[in-house]
């Protein structure tokens, strides 16, 4: 019997049908009547609302399925006790660490792939449009489009700035290869000791992070979020940053100490920050980084890409190759490590 | 008797002496009481009132100089009356061609040189600034920003768009470089017929012009302003391109028909404009542009960098020493081309 493969989340009819064709050993349940209607291009936490009828033939869906392409929101918890045969999740997304300690899936066995690598040029693109629009002077440019005022200033370029990268896996790497092309000085703090790619001019081990951070103009959190990293850009290291540096997180809010962070921007110790995520997420509406003029806040949509599900097809084809040859899978989480 | 070189615009003490320092062989004088105070780092235009005893003695400098450092703003058209030994003007700026004809400097037999390429890495940054705010949708992030509503959304990446530069000189080079580092297809149209470099897809003469612009997801204008570009995205061209692209602007106002340009954006036929000059310029209060979510306006200033006094300063040196050498001069304006 081929092993059932079902996809959770919504994926367009045509990378379902690539992934019939490129893989036959396996069964390929989709269902989209039984999964959430995406509200945008590539989203795989659409809500759902299904009748009892639709409720009784999901969970007849999950019983059988070896294989899982994405997490199933509508079933967290009980997952373990739904879906019995399951060996297999591949993620959509690549920081999945803490959901599977949260959900209770670290004791299942069950294998989990992220989905690294997907996000990374749209990630890295982000990082560089928030740093070419703080050093073109963005805020002021637009604050004289409001005000309906022509007046000439003075910008600068990248070439020679420092940028500090906290985290060198597949995000961290594109940044680092984007700020190269620029001339930047290139930073970056890295669990692994393997040596640096060529793009990185010093590399920092995790207790050296507060000899970086005095040098960057730039710090680009892309670290994924663990017990280690948890508060990671306390207020004492938001205090040794360069005064007018720009803060970028794109890994989590929970990795920066957001009190401290508004501080900072206030008293103008922080030029400015690119929050893709923040803490709490979403950000209540009486939040004061809202109306912070040297913010720009990206909704957690900054890797969200109308090119990420052919990736996540393709990635997800060869993993299913791989797993039918018994081969070790591409992206496999490590659940001590949770990345 | 050493060549008498007048500095006309602000530039900072460490480069005058570094002029002074590597060129033995002239005389430079530099008289910040008698040219304005800057507004900005690398302000070449700066007002001056002087007062009648300042202006005799500026008269008296002009009247001894071979060269100048900038043109000097405060007497443009009688320039070639008060400085009947000038030989040669170093301008700032690149696109000096319309200017030189408008003071009536055409028949003096002064030559010219340009800045061309000290502002390139500037506005190529400038350019993947505006490219990158549109494609991660820019726009819709302020406007949630604004109404304190997080929601998430979908975006795109660079890769495999295509770029429609238009004029390959040292910024549309720069330009095509930058953009081909993202894996876009870079389409150039250029009057030279020289082979394109490596960094540009495929080459278009000005005359198939209208065969790049409906292929075009950005369009670049980095043309010199001359009477063949002047006009040159009419209304009708604007109408052959792209559904949904933007426009970039970085060469001058009078190469767009302005009153189309706006209806494109106002109708939905163009996706966004970033504007670094406008027409007229500067832009009036009135001006429906200023209102418009989808444009970027930068107010001239997108190439107006803390490096370039630098830049300048380097170029200046080595065309001083070609200069006293009898060799020809880097970036000379060909009066005629304009450029």
């Amino acid at each position: 019997m081929p092993a059932k493969v079902l996809i959770a989340s919504y994926l367009e009819p045509e990378h379902v049908e690539r992934i019939r064709a490129e893989v036959p050993g396996v069964e390929v349940v989709y269902r989209p009547d039984l999964i959430g209607v995406p509200r945008f291009q590539a989203d795989h936490t659409a809500p759902m609302q299904r009748t009892p009828e639709q409720e009784a033939e999901w969970r007849e869906l999950l019983a059988g399925a070896e294989i899982l392409f994405d997490f199933d929101h509508t079933h967290r918890e009980d997952l373990p006790a739904i879906a019995p045969k399951l060996r297999w999740i591949q993620a959509t997304s690549a920081g999945i660490g803490q959901a599977v300690k949260r959900y209770g899936y670290d004791g299942t066995g069950w294998r989990f792939t992220t989905a690294s690598g997907v996000h990374a040029r749209p990630l890295a693109e982000y990082c560089l449009m928030a740093m070419l629009m703080f050093i073109k002077n963005f805020p002021l440019m637009d604050a004289q489009k409001r005000d309906r005022h022509w007046q000439r200033f003075n910008n600068t370029e990248l070439r020679g700035m420092t940028v500090g990268i906290v985290g060198l896996g597949r995000i961290g790497r594109d940044i680092a290869q984007v700020c190269k092309t620029f001339d930047m000085r290139v930073l970056a703090c890295r669990r692994s000791e393997a040596s640096p790619p060529s793009t990185v001019d010093e590399q920092f081990a995790p207790e050296r992070l507060d000899e970086l951070l005095p040098q960057a103009d730039f710090v680009v959190l892309c670290a994924p979020h663990t017990p280690e990293t948890d508060g990671l850009l306390s207020a004492e290291r938001i205090r040794l940053m360069k005064v007018g540096a720009v803060l970028i997180n794109i890994a989590r809010g929970a990795l920066v100490d957001h009190a401290a962070l508004k501080r900072a921007l206030r008293d103008g110790h922080l030029g400015g920050a690119a929050l893709d995520v923040t803490d709490p997420e979403p950000l209540p509406p009486d939040d004061p980084l809202w109306h912070m003029p040297n913010v720009i806040i990206s909704h957690h949509s900054a890797s969200t890409a109308d090119t990420e599900n052919g990736k996540l097809t393709a990635l997800f084809i060869r993993n299913l190759q791989r797993y039918l040859k018994g081969e070790p899978l591409e992206n496999q989480l490590d659940i001590d490590r949770m990345y």
